[in-house]
């Protein structure tokens, strides 16, 4: 993926996690997590351009630092400070298809206040991981005009810091959630509804994430479905959201336009990530890839939904 | 959509059944549903040479049977024998994402044994909707030489038919099944090797339907996803399987081949003819229905899924 001068600045505000993760192939110990290792590895493969604001532990590994550097990623914002790396624990069910938190020891992420560089409050495209909605509001009044702010959320600030949630969602461009938090925050089952729900918040744009059955973009343009690729060999469903949008958000860097079309195409580099993602543990998936499997996997899925026009 | 001389002829057999359902908008009784009634109504948008099978009450209202012939099916092969008409008692969840049977009154069901004419023996094209593998298999051996034969069952087959069923997967083209149901019959949760799975027992291609996610085909050709359309009032889901079976049978009869390119489309309008019918109760979505309505729908959903080519 050659360089580009209208290639735009993007910033990754969100987590860098030790995981364990248990599952049908039984229990792995300190694998690289949080949202921001999946998006800002993701999105290096279309700019390099990519600058990422975290905090980490005393415990934590230089040498996953270090690989993201390599991978042309400015982590001078990553902020290594006393105290133990956000660690998640967590159980999937045989079919992969749930999960449950056995711990979350926040460590050093509790008191994580993300302080945005001079060239970081310029950034052009800007990704808030899932994080607490208060330091996702934070982090937007330290940005000076970004043309494109994106965030996750999950059902925990949901329920439990509603009103941060829908001040920040009047503040950005786009929401990436899943079906299930779209439910949850609108109240609304039919998707179609809930996305209306959530554009009435604020956001132009709304993501609806589905797992293999792909992702649902609402806007003024109307439906865009992405489909997920059919998958026979799912390791690790964790971080395929995260990966989602580092493609999507990498590839709008990259691009250097927000058009409709060009979302279109950013929404399916999206998907082609996240598939490669939940191939193998941790960010493996992500590892080893070029311009040439992107560009094959992107063109696997344009095959898997080609139809021609009808004539009746 | 005009007579074409390449027109196949499409047999259906299935149920024809009076539906009570409960659902969020309350208690409906004596609907007109069955397998049948949907699958032909959607067909019949396609192609006029469509004949069902099938069996009714002494209690069954002749007005349907009409109102079918009057859509241009065969309807010559409902046979009306004395006792009640299949019925079907139901209720749905408040969000419509699942349901219970409360009731199952197979009345003259019970001993429908199907018996083709000598045209329909003819017949080029065959859906057998869901019904017991046992008769499908004796519709199968009174069926001269098919072009495609195409089948639905359900979960009630796979668990206590499994036998038939096998040998019925052994002798037909394409089998039409629901997510669960292929998690069902073959042990795996992954859908691709689910897909897989079902056809090493024989089929050529296998539909994963999937709902509000749409549907999978798996061939030798590799995999096709249609999407859902996202809908933001549905009513009824009873019958949307059958009437997606029903515009994709009647699109193949209507084509006249079965090149992997018509399948695609045939997919589609499957699709479209599924999103019409959970509008609204029973076949009242399927009701006035023109060329124009169901290529503007079709337009909707290749405009749901468009985007470009990537280049890197």
């Amino acid at each position: 993926m050659h360089a580009r001068s209208a290639h735009r600045s993007l910033l990754v505000i969100g987590s860098v996690a030790l995981d364990d993760i248990d599952g049908p192939s039984g229990m792995k110990r300190d694998l690289l997590g949080g949202s921001a290792s999946f998006i800002a590895r993701a999105a290096s493969y279309f700019t390099k351009n990519v600058s990422v604001v975290a905090v980490i532990g005393a415990d934590f590994d230089q040498k996953h630092v270090d690989e993201l550097a390599a991978c042309g990623v400015d982590v001078s914002g990553i902020v290594r400070e006393p105290g133990e790396t956000f660690h998640w624990v967590g159980k999937y069910s045989d079919d992969l298809t749930s999960r449950e938190t056995l711990d979350t020891r926040l460590g050093v992420f509790a008191t994580f206040a993300p302080k945005l560089s001079a060239a970081q409050s310029g950034a052009q495209i800007v990704m808030l991981g899932n994080i607490d909605p208060a330091l996702q509001l934070d982090v937007l009044r330290q940005l000076e005009k970004p043309a494109l702010v994106a965030a996750d959320t999950m059902n925990l600030w949901i329920n439990i810091k509603r009103a941060e949630l829908v001040a920040m969602l009047g503040k950005i461009h786009t929401i990436m959630i899943n079906d299930e938090e779209a439910r949850l925050l609108t109240g609304e089952h039919n998707l179609a509804r809930a996305a209306k729900g959530v554009l009435a918040l604020g956001p132009s744009s709304v993501i609806i994430k589905r797992g293999d059955a792909g992702a649902l973009l609402f806007n003024a343009d109307g439906a865009f479905a992405a489909p997920a690729m059919p998958l026979s060999d799912v390791v690790d469903p964790t971080g395929a959201g995260d990966s989602f949008a580092g493609g999507l958000m990498g590839y709008l860097a990259y691009a250097g336009d927000l058009s409709p079309k060009t979302i279109r195409t950013a929404m399916i580099v999206g998907s082609v990530m996240g598939s490669f993602a939940v191939e193998k543990f941790s960010v493996d998936g992500l590892r080893d890839l070029d311009g040439a499997k992107v560009q094959a996997r992107f063109d696997a899925m344009a095959e898997l939904v080609r139809f021609d026009k009808l004539a009746l």
